[in-house]
């Protein structure tokens, strides 16, 4: 990769010469081979917790070489990105503020946004102009950077939630930078974010976990799984999904997601009393309403 | 398929000359489809409440011609299958009990088990012995004869769940029938299939119906489904499934399930516990229980 990177940037063609990534997993890994592949990124230099994890990220030309010091390698970056799990991004944010240079800019990879946004503003300071935060709607079950690939973010939604302070050139940078990518740009602020992520995907998952663990505690557990089929298949494909990122994401919303829990006991609680008061007639009645809802979102998606 | 039916039964390889099908839909037509493929059924007879559905089969060559009356086809039929809702069989075999051979074997595609014994006991009297209840572990959330393929019992489990009146012989024909459908055979008394498929299947599916009710009746509903993605995606594809089955499944197996619902409030509500003492260490562990368990069914389905 690094007779590309040279050549490349001697073409002049590099929108960014110097790209950053913290964390260099599903999410970071996939944005710097999807850089690599549109030939918008020179040198590409990743941090992360782990060696092992930035050396398999080395095997597999997702990074050019690992950093040691932020200190050496943010003043001169174009592009830094933060994909690590969002409990860590306090953290992250406060290793790479102090040592941006004036024209780096900086976005995120969370699946999160408000609690991103305030670590965010208590780390950059008055650099926050330069912060973009962002969610790739791009996730799956799998994690580590050997699940990366360039092609994760094609078509996929990446939702910007702009900070009053970022210039309109800054918000242009991180737009195309998701846009090379192949992403779709879109906008909310950082509380919509989370009331709508609760609700499609942070729910959803702690269901998914739920379910699998009360399955799996039970003491014939292996009677159960034994004739699980494929409605079980793809209702629990999220439960495969990284522990520590979801304890994260759960923690980080969990406001909106205790709320969301909230309206679905009382949802399930409905169905229940249907069920034990035997009324056929009105569960046919909800089932019909989730069927149309889930058939014309379904149609729609293409 | 009249000219291959005559063919076929003049070769004498036919192991089902006739073959009567109540409910020609996805499991009913499928069922139809693989015998005809394995060469096995004769002539095809669908039996059905919609005449439109009974033409649809015809054209797709799922059955050779629809049945009238019910007195006049079942005494020579050699297999029959009732492959209707649930909720509709104890009609059904109210229909087919009096008119069958000595020789004719009955199945049927129900997915709940306890109830349907329970209706071909009050059915068949005397010829219960003649009636071997089955699920085949095959539902798609689409129904109806265009959903129908000759492959769909493929490699997946049909649990059996005989009654003591049932011969070795009578046992044998039935289990073939499923076999020749490409099917795995299992068995499980008709209380434990209810009780796994109540945990397996029937509330994942009341869960992903109340979690798309509970989005489609917001007031801004196309804002949440605007940013579903592929989690989603997976959690809800059993919401798309079909009302009135769904409906009969769960009133049929109303005492498992209900002790399921539950089972499962329990286990959600320790899940909020967890998340509003902000306690992660616990939400990680139980995250990681679900996923190991997960990914361990996973890898053992191939």
């Amino acid at each position: 990769m690094n007779s590309f990177s040279s050549n490349a940037r001697a073409a002049g063609s590099i929108e960014f010469g110097k790209v950053v990534i913290y964390g260099v997993g599903l999410i970071g890994g996939s944005f710097a081979l999807a850089l690599k592949s549109a030939r918008a990124a020179g040198e590409v230099v990743g941090f992360g917790r782990r060696l092992a994890s930035l050396a398999e990220a080395c095997e597999l030309g997702i990074i050019d070489r690992a950093g040691v010091n932020p200190a050496h390698e943010l003043a001169d970056a174009d592009l830094v990105l933060a994909a690590t799990p969002v409990g860590q991004m306090p953290a992250i944010f406060g290793q790479i503020a102090p040592h941006i240079g004036a024209h780096t800019v900086v976005t995120d990879g969370g699946s999160t946004k408000t609690d991103v946004a305030r670590a965010a503003y208590a780390a950059f300071g008055g650099k926050i102009g330069q912060f973009v935060p962002a969610h790739p709607v791009a996730g799956t079950e799998n994690s580590g950077a050997a699940a990366a690939k360039s092609d994760l973010f094609q078509r996929r939604k990446v939702v910007l939630t702009p900070l009053p302070e970022n210039s309109a050139a800054t918000l242009d940078r991180v737009r195309r930078a998701w846009r090379l990518c192949g992403a779709e740009i879109c906008e909310l602020t950082p509380a919509q974010h989370d009331r709508v992520f609760a609700a499609v995907s942070h729910l959803p998952h702690l269901l998914a976990f739920a379910l699998v663990r009360d399955l799996a505690e039970r003491p014939d557990a292996p009677l159960f799984f034994d004739f699980a089929a494929s409605g079980f298949r793809d209702f629990t494909r999220i439960a495969a999904s990284h522990p520590e990122m979801w304890r994260d994401i759960c923690l980080a919303n969990r406001d909106a997601l205790l709320q969301e829990i909230d309206a679905y006991q009382h949802q399930l609680h409905d169905f229940k009393i249907a069920l034990q008061e035997n009324d056929g007639a009105l569960l046919e009645r909800r089932f019909a309403v989730a069927r149309h809802a889930r058939r014309t979102w379904g149609e729609r998606q293409g």
